[in-house]
């Protein structure tokens, strides 16, 4: 079978990982053929192969036809409007999360993957975490029982100052279009609704925006949320915290499962709770609970494990883990956590989209903030996501 | 030295298990006089001792003199009336917790308190719990540091419908005045506050009433808060999960201190958060931290710690660990839970006691629940709180 040839777009600190395993042969059955930047300098020296085309504008990138699918790994704002030229071309996509910044033009871009039937998948990685893997089987199989409360507390993003000050372009709204939500933070968002199976109804959420850093973007937010069964939730994420803690806890009528320090715990009731609670007549008293370590199988293979299930989507037909087209989810709760933040209200899902590109507007123009000399140190991507 | 003579007011499940402790001598430099309960059958069976005087009528209770001190473990709303006849004669005073139901009336108590210059408790057991001890210790030292973030899941207060079906008063609003907000949480409520030193200034709270139980109040609610320094906080109780959870987490500038499963934890940064996020240059990176089981000395003395502690303050001037006045705080942030559920928007402390005091009126004159045939069971309280 004859290898499937990749463009790189956005080649930052995302990008040059991607660019690595690809020239380094990680995933089988891709070849990489041409990369393109418009601002980073020394780009041959990150290729390692010969025959890897270099451009400097996306539109000679996309005008030639050395490659049948391009990795997007540019800032978010550029996800659809890039995904979007590449569906075009008839070009195989996959983008880098978030999808997008707003879910106006990420629901566009849904529509122009559809219609093109292109192979698009996103950079959910974490999808490829064989716990989150088993934590879904355990709830969509009905184990855990219905849901009645989700909490997840993320706080292990943290950042330092320096960090913000390495380009211009992060923690803005003009430039990234937000802070932790958009940038640490989607891979919960998206495992919150994937895990689980339920997108929230309605968000209430109270964002501080630059509360621990010199940036005009939220770093430290809390969100509650309620869903259509009755279910509530919690989630909390910061990159001002040290050490932060990372501790997802979903209570159902049959228990409850953890996820923290890389460990599933399942507390397993013996019977179901609403049973228990309607036919147990001693007063106080609970249902026999079993505390279990939950077996792990798998190696967690991050990002190579996306882009290797992706190509393998385009060669085999394999399902995608992690279709593009669903990013749109854990957008739509970002989005809706800034709206409920901006507007001092709970905000009901599916929010007004129009509305909250207008306000995300209104932050780019009202926007004063100054950036500090930006360092434009190539930040070393080893160990996040 | 002559032993105080204590009357014991309000024998339910917990007014007889502190007539056990005291007529089995397990207070120290204490005796049993008299006990008054207008209800309860059989009061002789459980005394266990003799000359222990029985009233059926609480100001035959009050007017005679067989007692210095007086313990009211009456049904909540009856604790600042009762208080407050007790003060007017003088008495020492331990009421159980909570304080009362609103707080309009307990400071009303807490004055009379003041005026008497009698010794007044709360029996706000869990401050003897050598756990929250050292936590307390570990924060007003300064060792965690300027506090950001406080989270207390504590939701293992599960309680089936027999327990609610098991007397009239409980889980209304009439007889009870709320739900787990006021019988079970009140603990949680009061060490939440007394170990962080912090009162949150704004309370957004959401409630919801008979969730799953057929009660008439809360059952489970999650409130976030606001503190004068920036921090915000999460509590969460319900009494529907099993197996539940009681996990509180407080970050700092110092760390991160955890108690769960009966250890506290502090992972304990080697500088200052603040500090290393102003002169790290490095980018990704974080604040070196020392992950430590914190030992915890001493036996957790339960409720027999607090009448102890009461009569030796009342005999040797021994400082109380939970004074009578403080209880009106945790009250306070219950009071504005409920308010901020019910007006739907945030509310700022201390609050609006006379409104509160009207929603709960109304709350009560609107009330159409129908309690179920009330079962009688004397409940065992061993190992609640």
């Amino acid at each position: 079978m004859s290898l499937i040839k990749v463009g790189v777009i956005g080649i930052g600190n995302m990008g040059r990982s991607h660019v690595r395993a690809l020239s380094e042969g990680k995933i089988k059955g891709a070849i990489l053929t041409a990369i393109c930047d418009p601002f980073q300098n020394e780009l041959e020296s990150i290729i390692g192969q010969d025959n890897v085309k270099i451009f400097r504008d996306e539109d000679d990138f996309f005008n030639t036809s050395v490659f049948d699918a391009v990795l997007i790994s540019t800032p978010h704002y550029d996800h659809p409007r890039l995904a979007m030229k590449a569906f075009a071309k008839g070009l195989h996509v996959l983008i880098e999360k978030p999808a997008g910044v707003y879910t106006k033009d990420v629901a566009e871009m849904n529509l122009a993957a559809k219609e093109s039937g292109k192979v698009f998948g996103i950079m959910y990685n974490q999808r490829c975490n064989p716990i989150y893997q088993k934590l879904r089987e355990l709830i969509l199989s009905g184990e855990l029982g219905e849901i009645k409360r989700t909490n997840w507390i993320i706080t292990d993003w943290y950042r330092s100052q320096s960090y913000y000050d390495s380009s211009e372009w992060r923690a803005t709204w003009q430039g990234e279009g937000g802070g932790v939500l958009l940038n640490q933070a989607p891979h919960q968002l998206d495992l919150w609704q994937w895990t689980t199976g339920l997108m929230p109804k309605k968000v209430h959420a109270f964002c501080s925006y630059g509360k621990y850093h010199d940036i005009e973007v939220e770093d430290d937010l809390t969100a509650y949320v309620e869903y259509e069964n009755g279910a509530t939730g919690v989630f909390i994420t910061s990159t001002g915290e040290a050490p932060g803690t990372n501790r997802f806890e979903i209570t159902g009528d049959r228990g409850k499962l953890v996820v923290e320090n890389s460990k599933l715990t399942f507390h397993r009731l013996t019977q179901s709770e609403r049973e228990f609670n309607a036919t147990y007549t001693g007063g106080f008293g609970r249902p026999e609970c079993w505390t279990i370590d939950i077996p792990i199988k798998g190696r967690h293979t991050e990002h190579q494990g996306i882009m290797q299930n992706w190509i393998d989507s385009i060669t085999k037909g394999t399902p995608l883990l992690a279709p593009g087209e669903e990013g749109i989810k854990g957008l739509e709760i970002s989005n809706a956590i800034y709206l409920s933040s901006w507007l001092k209200e709970p905000v009901e899902l599916p929010i007004d989209a129009e509305l909250f590109y207008e306000k995300l507007q209104e932050k780019i123009r009202n926007s004063t903030f100054q950036k500090r000399a930006v360092g434009k140190v190539n930040l070393d991507v080893s160990g996040t996501h």
